[in-house]
């Protein structure tokens, strides 16, 4: 390129923007495959937090190979650009063999199922060219979202349909452990990491007794693999994604600090109230998403957390606008004049990510690139 | 074109997806064009909720003219569409005027303010070219977002000083009665319309009093301005944005039926819960947005209506994937089998809309167009 197409610092970027903090996101992609190397697991990342091909490269440790993702659009993108090994993480339906048979002929695609309908729509629409479905029965572990329950007769059922039809390779079984977002500090996390490994090599045990091949179990979501018991040493294959960002959530779980959080929203201040009650930053809810806003009572910041600034709190949004008072009362105008940058650490990072057709990365005040994401399904 | 780039039937496109129902959006834009003509005021429509070229010709009468957009971004576009007399409808600061510059010398561009900060930024940094920059006080009537107070000295300030600049036109007022949103029923946003509107018209008497010329007083949200006081004829005005799509929000507040409302998503079940609990559909947060969940346990579906199916209660939303259990029990799956779509009227669609970079535009079940929004900042 003659001349980059971003401004040179931070602070000239259009607000409200998506900042991405690359040696804070190189340092926890570098830290999840050394976890990984340790434990004698594989990783298989997760790419729904960032969609990116850049960031994609850092999590699998420049090997363009062996990754999950949340839509075929994804799974298009990441094909495109080169990347194999390719998971699928929703349940299949009938209607997405199409795209799906194109991507299995060019790539190594694996699908996630579960259920016979699932089954019966792969067997009967074969990849072709002698290739068969790559399939991971799905299993709910207590997350109470997609999958076959681990100790149900229905799981054991569903493996042998897909391991008995000639068009289809089981594989093995995964399970989104969502539910240890639902616990509160390390200890809990662990529990319930361990009770979900359990759960899993049960199913994998009582499976290989039917005569079942399950080669891999896979669990993991970004709080479980940041703090893995003993036990995940016994599974094959870890899924995590959050982790290359972080976010306020991970932080209020005791997963990460503020400072190992890759991601922010610059916002500036373009309003001061009239009775000093408040103040308004340009970013609204199309800026950070509304999520954590259910929950913001019980949350020390509110549903954001201003980077450096304790005692401000994003009271309510609108669709570009967000309202900000003072804990102490009066918001302090002169420490907050119009024009100020203030940065935001998101409550969920994949949420706010997603609001945004590009992500300015940067080191220290430095704008260093510009990431462009895929996006839509 | 040779051939059209979309599937002929809604039942064929990739879900989710947001539809717009043409001749709903038509018969929304022609009722509010007519109301106002009626009532005497004039109608500068809000782009924010669709973003579309196609949609402001229907809102503008196929004038390509008098509009309100919520973003600089949107501004640009709608000028390089041939779009004139645009309001940027936040408050300006001195950050903004760079690209204000370029708009204000093709474009009649009008902009929002609410401190001297602004003023002394737009008076310091003239259009050029013999133009003045065209400008509207932003008025707090109560919502307590942004602007100067209606009965307030700091009100009559920041105009007087505004029309003392020989490098600003100072063009009147606006206010966003965005409180109107808090009421309950049609009684309670015709009371609350007619104080605004009393609010606007005592502030702009108190101008005239001081010698400052105020010609347009506009106030406008979509409850107030389908359901306007008498007293709304006494306004120049109306910017109201939302009515073009409406939604279950607005059908809460009695605003509107299910039956006019012009979007929704299209989802499909892609999972069966081993308890029967519940159904998964392929519509998460990215789909839907979080607008309402806050406030789910108040509204009579949860935080979204599904289409003729009053049983179905979406409970919780990960990213790609949304809950749905039924307010009876367990879920009859022969009624909803594993690819079925189901429609969804969101809570909030300016939230819900802003999440797709194309909405498919349909008569009945046939897809006719696809529009494509603008986005960012």
């Amino acid at each position: 390129m003659m001349s980059q197409d971003y401004p040179p610092t931070i602070a000239e970027l259009t607000t409200p923007c998506f900042l991405v903090d690359i040696l804070r996101a190189k340092l926890n992609a570098s830290r999840m495959l050394e976890r990984c190397e340790n434990l004698g697991v594989q990783l298989r990342p997760h790419m729904k937090t960032h969609k990116t091909v850049e960031l994609a490269l850092l999590q699998t440790g420049g090997n363009k190979s062996r990754i999950v993702v949340s839509t075929l659009k994804e799974a298009e993108f990441y094909a495109t650009n080169g990347f194999d090994d390719i998971l699928y993480g929703c349940p299949i339906t009938a209607h997405h063999i199409p795209r799906c048979t194109k991507l299995a002929v060019s790539r190594q695609l694996h699908l996630l199922y579960d259920s016979h309908e699932a089954i019966s729509a792969l067997h009967n629409s074969p990849v072709g060219d002698g290739r068969a479905w790559s399939v991971f029965l799905a299993v709910d572990t207590g997350n109470d979202r997609e999958g076959a329950l681990w100790n149900s007769d229905e799981a054991v059922q569903l493996a042998k349909e897909a391991a008995e039809s000639e068009h289809i390779s089981f594989q093995g079984i995964y399970s989104h452990d969502g539910h240890s977002y639902r616990c509160r500090g390390v200890d809990e996390v662990k529990k319930l990491a361990e009770e979900t490994a359990n759960k899993m090599l049960f199913l994998k045990n009582r499976l290989l007794k039917e005569g079942i091949d399950c080669v891999t179990t896979g669990v993991g979501s970004t709080p479980s693999c940041i703090n893995p018991p003993d036990v995940f040493s016994s599974l094959s294959v870890f899924h995590p994604g959050n982790y290359i960002f972080f976010d306020y959530n991970q932080q209020f779980m005791q997963v990460c600090g503020f400072e190992e959080i890759a991601c922010r929203v610059a916002t500036r201040v373009i309003s001061h109230s009239a009775t000093g009650d408040h103040l308004l930053v340009d970013c609204g809810f199309l800026g950070l998403s509304h999520d954590g806003i259910a929950i913001q009572q019980q949350l020390p910041y509110g549903f954001c957390a201003f980077q450096d600034q304790p005692n401000l709190r994003m009271v309510r949004m609108t669709q570009e606008l967000g309202k900000v008072e003072d804990v102490n009362g009066k918001v302090d105008f002169e420490k907050y004049p119009i024009g100020k940058i203030l940065y935001i650490y998101p409550w969920h990072s994949c949420a706010t990510a997603a609001m945004y057709s590009e992500y300015f990365v940067h080191e220290g005040d430095a704008v260093v690139g510009v990431y462009k994401p895929t996006r839509g399904w």
